[in-house]
């Protein structure tokens, strides 16, 4: 698997974004650890998705290109799909729920794909996609249960132990575990004494009950701001590959995760959805502490978060 | 002069931040041009500001730095003198208005720094700092008429000439000149060619007047969200500088400023203040067009900015 991380790296140079690392010396005094962030809102359509999606469309035959793709995804991966798609020339479908990010679904649509809605209280979305797809003869590029697209989603953590070195620990955000497989993955091959831990909302927390009693959990719908892992559960290739790969698995409080969106954009500059706060926010206490210096009426609405 | 922004570098290795360059595809495709911005606000303690504090206050002498140090700022200036007073073991007394925004003010006071209000309807803070200095013994480190905090500033640009090769225009925020005028040294020792064009808000259009009449004009607390270019004048040292190395000014109304720091939050995911945002402003209407594309309620409160 670890070859196949390496191989995505090369087919996204010059594509992907080799995004930039950062630090906070504040962050490092207070914990007495040096935390590097690996900066993925800086990658193409703002979200490491652009990497496995262009790992997975860039290899399709010929034939599977003209008779164009599909995918299913409320968010970045249908961005990143129908980016890829429009550099590729290839056709893009994208079934996303009627009450998605109204500013993912008009990035989505800049990208020039067709989005078909559906109704998440009535259907699922890949029970939508796959008759379309059977319908039409696209190919389907899931959002996270494919080797191609967990191989790409590998590579930012990859560039980070290229850069870096190695680490002890590497704490990575889990929905459908394409991200926490792949960079589980590019760790073991990199960093082997690395521990890799994936980070969960308490509020859709089936990929660690998962992990912890080795039976696959779901969770409806979960109301967590991360909307990034509100997927129903694992999937059936990233199951085993998290259950083989990944160290251990840990929650974040719903206060966590807005405590380190604060930090972030005080502390640090940057602009990053929930979901890329994840592992920022396991650092919980410290973060309140910190956070404490920034008067109250300063800090951002959390309610343009909560999509 | 443009030697003096060199020897800052060789001060400033180890201690600034060389902070990254970033682009914009979206932009870059909207407006036919190749844009590239240095974000100074990755550098320590948020801005540019650090650089020129550095250069000056590590070549203060032993007895100087025994006696303390002093300026006048309501913002990022005293931030930097009291982080590099706290890096040097340097005393370091601000004097801010007492209307200073709060989160400022609270990041000077953790670098350790002794606060000294002032009444900026009633009193000129150069003055409040003055007797002071002269009672105590201080060190006065002015935020931009001074020759070390000018060569520090330019520092910026020297980075991004050096890792960008020629451009054939660079935007600079526009203040009390010191960025300014550094920017503009670095810009003729490493790419002769390149315009600098300094920018300025409509309401603070002092300098501007300035460059175009020879002549110095002020301004009385403008109310332009950009505080950090709330400065009633270029100084004895920064107007001569600007005459002579600068090639244009410009103005952009607060409005364009605004679809600035929109078009970094939500484009580039990056927090940039007013300020900051000033060289971009400059593409107003081609923000507008872009910015078109985010959702009303997605858009941040910029009542936040607005100090």
């Amino acid at each position: 698997m670890f070859e196949q991380v390496q191989a995505a790296k090369e087919r996204l140079k010059n594509y992907a974004n080799v995004t930039p690392i950062m630090a906070s010396r504040t962050l490092n005094r207070c914990i007495s650890a040096e935390v590097y962030f690996k900066c993925e809102n800086f990658q193409r359509i703002g979200a490491f998705k652009f990497r496995g999606a262009f790992n997975a469309i860039c290899q399709l035959s010929e034939a599977q290109r003209s008779c164009g793709i599909i995918t299913y995804s409320s968010g970045n991966h249908a961005q990143a799909v129908a980016l890829v798609g429009q550099m590729l020339k290839v056709q893009t479908v994208i079934v996303m729920p009627n009450n998605a990010p109204a500013t993912k679904r008009a990035a989505t649509e800049e990208y020039g794909a067709t989005i078909i809605e559906y109704d998440p209280e009535k259907k699922a979305r890949e029970e939508v996609a796959q008759a379309l797809k059977i319908n039409h003869g696209y190919t389907m590029i899931p959002p996270f249960d494919h080797k191609d697209v967990i191989a790409g989603q590998g590579t930012a953590a990859l560039e980070l132990f290229e850069e870096i070195g190695n680490l002890d620990m590497l704490l990575v955000p889990c929905g459908g575990g394409g991200l926490l497989s792949g960079s589980a993955i590019a760790a073991k091959g990199m960093s082997p004494n690395c521990r890799t831990i994936g980070i969960e909302p308490e509020l859709a927390d089936d990929a660690t009950r998962s992990f912890h009693t080795k039976k696959l959990h779901t969770i409806k719908n979960p109301l967590t701001i991360a909307d990034g892992t509100r997927t129903p559960s694992l999937g059936k290739i990233t199951f085993p590959l998290v259950l083989e790969y990944v160290d251990d698995m840990k929650t974040v409080s719903e206060e966590a995760i807005i405590e380190a969106v604060k930090f972030l954009f005080y502390r640090m500059k940057l602009v990053v959805e929930p979901s890329g706060a994840l592992g920022l926010a396991a650092f919980d206490n410290n973060l309140k502490l910190l956070n404490k210096a920034i008067p109250a009426q300063y800090l951002p609405s959390t309610a343009k978060y909560n999509l």
